[in-house]
C-alpha cells in the first residue's frame, strides 16, 4: 500500500476519530441500522447500476492499484538499455533467460513476441490492444467509485429522512427529540464520510494510478519495439527518455 | 432479470424497509397524496419533456435491458467458428438451416444478407445503420431516466413545501406540528428514493447494457462479414478475439 | 398542442393542485407579491442575459414547437415517391401545381429551386444553411428556458430570504411567525414549480422537437436533391428509408 | 445601454424593492458589514483568481458590451454594397474619404489594408487574428463574471455562518435572537442577489454580445476581402446575406 | 507575490476579520479541533487521491506561480530582436555570452541548442516537449487545488454533523445548546473559507499563470527557431508580435 494512501487514510480517519473522542465517546456514532442503510443501500444502488461481475471485479482493481508498485520510470529505462546491450552482443534470444522469472507479465509477453520474431507493427498492435483493455478496466473502476460517491450521500439523506419522520410522528416525550434526531443525522454522517473520505478519493487514486501504469506500459511497448527492431541502445535510451519530464532526466 | 439487479433492488429496498421497520411501522411512510405528487408530477414533467411515444417506449427498452440475456462473448466466437467451418464444407447456403430457428433477429438478418450474396461492404452498411439506431434508442432510454432522476427530488421538494406552508398556516395545535411535518417530509423521501434507488441506477444499467449489446452486435457484424468473404475459420476466430480482453481469451 | 404536453401539464399541475386542495384551500398558495418577485425577477434576469428580441422571439419558437405537427416520416417518404413518379412521367415542372398550396414553406422553397433548375449542390447549400439557422434558433430557445430554469429557484430563494428577514425582525407576536414563514416559503415554491414543471421540461421539449424537425428537414433535402437529379423513385425511397429505424420501415 | 438590460435591471431590482417595501422598510435590508463581506470578499477571491489587470479590464469590456451598439446586419450589407459600387466606379482609393470619419476602428483598419493593396489572404490573416483576440477578451470577461457568480453565494454563506455563530454564542436575551438571525441572513441575501441578478446575467450578456460582435466582424472581414478582390457588388451582397437567417433577408 | 494576490488575500481575509471583529471577538472563531478536522481531513482525502510526491510538489508549483514574475511580452520581443541583430553581425556564437548569466533556464537551454547547431525542427521538438511537461505540471496543480476545494466543504459538513450529533445527545442543559451549535458550525465556516477564499481561487490563479507562462514559452520557442534559421530581425519581430493583442502592439 503506497505511503500517501496510508497517510491519507490515517490522517482523515484519525482526525475524525479524535474530533469525536474529544467531544464524546465514539459509541454514539456507531449505529448498525444506519450503517446498513447507508453502506448497504449504496451498494444496492450500485449493483442495479453495474453488472455484478464488474462491481466485485472492482475490488481486485483497487487492490492492485493500492498494493502493486509500478516500477519507477528510470528503472524501466536502465533495464531496457541493459536488454538492448545484451541483445546486441548475444542476440535477442539471450533475453529469454532474463525475463523468465520476471513478475511483470506484460513485459514477459512483449519480449517473448519479439523473441518469436513478430514484426514490430504486429507486436505494437497486440500490446496496445492490451493497454486499451487495462485502461478501460481502470476507468470502469474509477467510474464505479464515483457513482458510489454520488449515491452514498443520497442514501445517507434517505436514512435521515426516515429517522426524522419517525421522530416527528412521536414527539410526546420532548426529552427523546434530541437523541432521536442525533441518530437520524448519523446516516448523513456515514454517507458523507463514505463519499468524501472513501469513494471519491479512491476514484481519484484509480485515475492517477491508471495514468502512471499506462505510462509505464507505453514505455515498455516503445522499448520492446526498439529491441525487436534491433536498434542501438543509445537510441533506445533517447526514445524512452522522451517519456520523462526534462528536469528528471539526469 | 439479471442477478445484480435482483440483488441490488432487494438489498436497497430491503435495507430501507428494515431500517423503517426497526423504528416504527411501515404505515407512517405510506401516504397516497405524497406518492401522487412525487411520482405523478415527475411523470408529468417527463411527458412535457419527451414525446409520449418515447416515454412509453422506454418501458420496452428497460424490460429488454433487464430481462434479455446477451450471449456471452465466448459463445459468439465459438458459434461463428462453427458457422465458418460449416460454410467452408457445405457452402454458405447450408447456414440457412442453422439460423432458421434462432431467436437473435439481428444475427438472422445479417446471415441472410450474406446468403443472399450481398457485398461485404453493403452488409456492413446495413447492419451498422441498425446498430446506430439501437444505440440511440438505448441512449434515449438512459436520458429519460436521468431526466426523471433530476425531476423526482425537485417534485419531492415541491410536495414538502406544500406540506410546510399548510402546516405553518395552522399552528394552533402544537401537538399536530410534528405529524404534519412528518407527512410533509415524506414527499422528499419518495423523491429521493425514486431518484437514487430507481431512476439513476436504471439509467446507469441502460448505459451498461447498451455497451454490452453494442459490443456483441459489433462482433456479430465482424463475424458475418468474415463469413460472407469466405474467410478461414481460424482468421475469423482471431478477429473476434480482438474484442475480448486478453486475460479472458483462453 | 401535442398529446404528451397536454397530458404532462395536466397531470403535473393537476396533481399539485389536488395535493394542495386535499390539505387546505388553494387560496393560501396564491400570493401576488411572491409571484411578482419570482416570475418577474426571473424574467428580469433573463432579459439582462439575452437581447430583448430573443426573449420575446422565444415565445414564437415555443408556440411552433408545441402546436405545429411535424409530418410523420412515412408520410414524407410516400409523398416524395409520388413526386418522383410524377416528375418521371410529366417532367419536374409538373410538381409546380402539387406544391402550390402546400403549407410547408421549406418544401415549397426547395422544390421550387429544383424546378428552377439549380444544380443539386447549390440546392443543398441553400437548404442546409436554412436548416442551420432553424437549428440554432431552436437551441437558443432551449438555452433561454434552461437559463430561466436556473434563475427561477434562485429568485424564489431570494424572495424567501426577504420574507424570513422581515419575519425575524418582528417576532413580537409568536402567533404570526407560522403564517409569515408560510408566505416566505411560497416564493421558493413558485420558483421550484416554475423551474421543474415549466422551464426545464419546455427546454427539453424544444430540444426534442428540434431533433424531430431537423430530421424531417434533412429527409426533405435528400428528397429534393434526388428529385432534382431525376433519380429513380425506388432509389429515392431507399435513400429516405435510411433515416427511419429498421423496425419501423415496413 | 440596450433596452433589454435596462428593462431587466429595472424589473428585477424593482420587483425585489417592491417586495421588500410591501413587507417592511428597505432599511432593515441595508447592512454595511454584510455588504462589505459579500461584495468585498467576492472581489477579493476574484482578485486572487485573476490578474489585477484583467479584473479591472473587465469593467471596460462590460461597459462596451452594454453601451456600444453593434450595427444591424442589414446596415452592414447595404454599406458594403455602397462601398463596392463606389470602388467599381472610382477605384478603391475613393473609399479613403468614406471611412475617414468612421467610428468603427476595425472597419477602418480593414479598408485601409485593402487600399494599401495587401493580398486578400494577408488582410484576412491580420483581421482574423484581431477577431480572435476580441473573442478571447470577451470570453475572459464572461468567465470572470461567472466566477464571481459562484463566489458570491459562497461568501454570502460565510457571512451568514459568522452571524449565526455569534448569535448562538450569546443567546441570553431571547428577544435578540430574531433580529440577529435576520442580520445573519442578509449576507446570504446579498450573495444571492449579486450572483443571480448581476454576475450570472451579465456573464450571459457578455457571451451574447460577443456572438453578435464576432458575427458583424466576420461579415466585415468577408466584405473587405470582397472589396479588395474587386468583386461584383451583387456577389458581395450574396456572400454577406449568407450570414443572415433566410427569413430576415428581404 | 503579485499585487492582485496580495490585494485579494488582504481584502478577502481582512473583510472576514472585520466582519467578525465588529460582532464579537475573533476568539470564538478559533477552535483547534475544528481546524484539525477540516484542514487535516481535507489534506488526508487529497493524499488518498493523489500520490504523496504530487501533493507536496504542488507547493513548489504554487510558490513559483505566485512569486515568479513572467517577463512582459514586450520585453521578450525586444530581447529577441537584440539577439537577432547581434547574431546577424557577430554570428550566433556571440549569443553564448549574452545568455550565460540569464536566470531563464528555458531560454538558456533553447539558445544553447541553436548555438550547438541543431536543426530548427529538432529544437522545436525538444522545447515543445518541455512546454508540454510544464503545462501538465500546472494542470495537475490546479486540479489538486480544485479537488481540495470540493473536499473542504464536505469535511466541514462532516465536522458540523459530529458536533450536532454530540449536542443533540446531551440536551439536558438548554443554556449549552447555543454555544455547542456555534462550535459545530465553525467547521462548516472553515470548510467554506478554505474552499472559496483559498483553494478555488488559487486553482484559478494556477490556470491563469499557466496560460501566461505557456504563452511566453511559445514566444521563446518561436524566437529561438527564428534565431537558429538566421532570419531577419524585422521578420522575427513580426512573428513574435502575432502573439500580442493588436491594441497592445505599439
Amino acid at each position: 500500500m503506497d505511503l500517501a494512501t496510508v497517510l491519507g487514510v490515517c490522517s482523515a480517519f484519525g482526525l475524525v476519530y479524535i474530533a469525536i473522542a474529544m467531544g464524546s465517546g465514539i459509541g454514539i456514532f456507531i449505529d448498525l441500522p444506519s450503517l446498513m442503510i447507508t453502506v448497504g443501500g449504496t451498494l444496492g444502488a450500485t449493483m442495479i447500476n453495474y453488472p455484478l461481475k464488474e462491481v466485485f471485479g472492482v475490488i481486485k482493481v483497487v487492490q492492485k492499484a493500492l498494493f502493486t508498485k509500478t516500477l519507477p520510470v528510470k528503472a524501466i529505462i536502465s533495464r531496457f538499455v541493459a536488454f538492448a546491450q545484451k541483445a546486441r552482443k548475444e542476440g535477442i534470444l539471450a533475453l529469454e533467460g532474463e525475463i523468465k522469472n520476471d513478475k511483470d507479465e506484460f513485459l514477459k509477453t512483449g519480449v517473448q513476441l519479439a523473441i518469436d520474431g513478430l514484426e514490430p507493427q504486429e507486436i505494437r498492435d497486440i500490446l496496445e490492444t492490451e493497454v486499451d483493455f487495462i485502461r478501460s478496466r481502470h476507468q470502469l473502476g474509477a467510474e464505479i467509485f464515483s457513482t458510489m460517491g454520488t449515491f452514498a450521500p443520497a442514501l445517507g439523506m434517505i436514512g435521515t429522512l426516515i429517522g426524522l419522520v419517525q421522530m416527528l410522528q412521536n414527539m410526546d416525550d420532548p426529552g427523546k427529540i434530541g437523541p432521536s434526531m442525533a441518530v437520524a443525522l448519523i446516516t448523513t454522517f456515514y454517507g458523507s464520510i463514505m463519499a468524501n473520505i472513501i469513494c471519491l478519493p479512491v476514484a481519484g487514486k484509480l485515475r492517477t494510478r491508471s495514468r502512471e501504469e499506462v505510462l509505464t506500459k507505453d514505455m515498455t511497448i516503445e522499448g520492446i519495439i526498439s529491441l525487436s527492431s534491433g536498434e542501438n541502445p543509445r537510441i533506445l535510451e533517447q526514445k524512452l527518455k522522451a517519456f520523462v519530464p526534462p528536469n528528471q532526466r539526469k
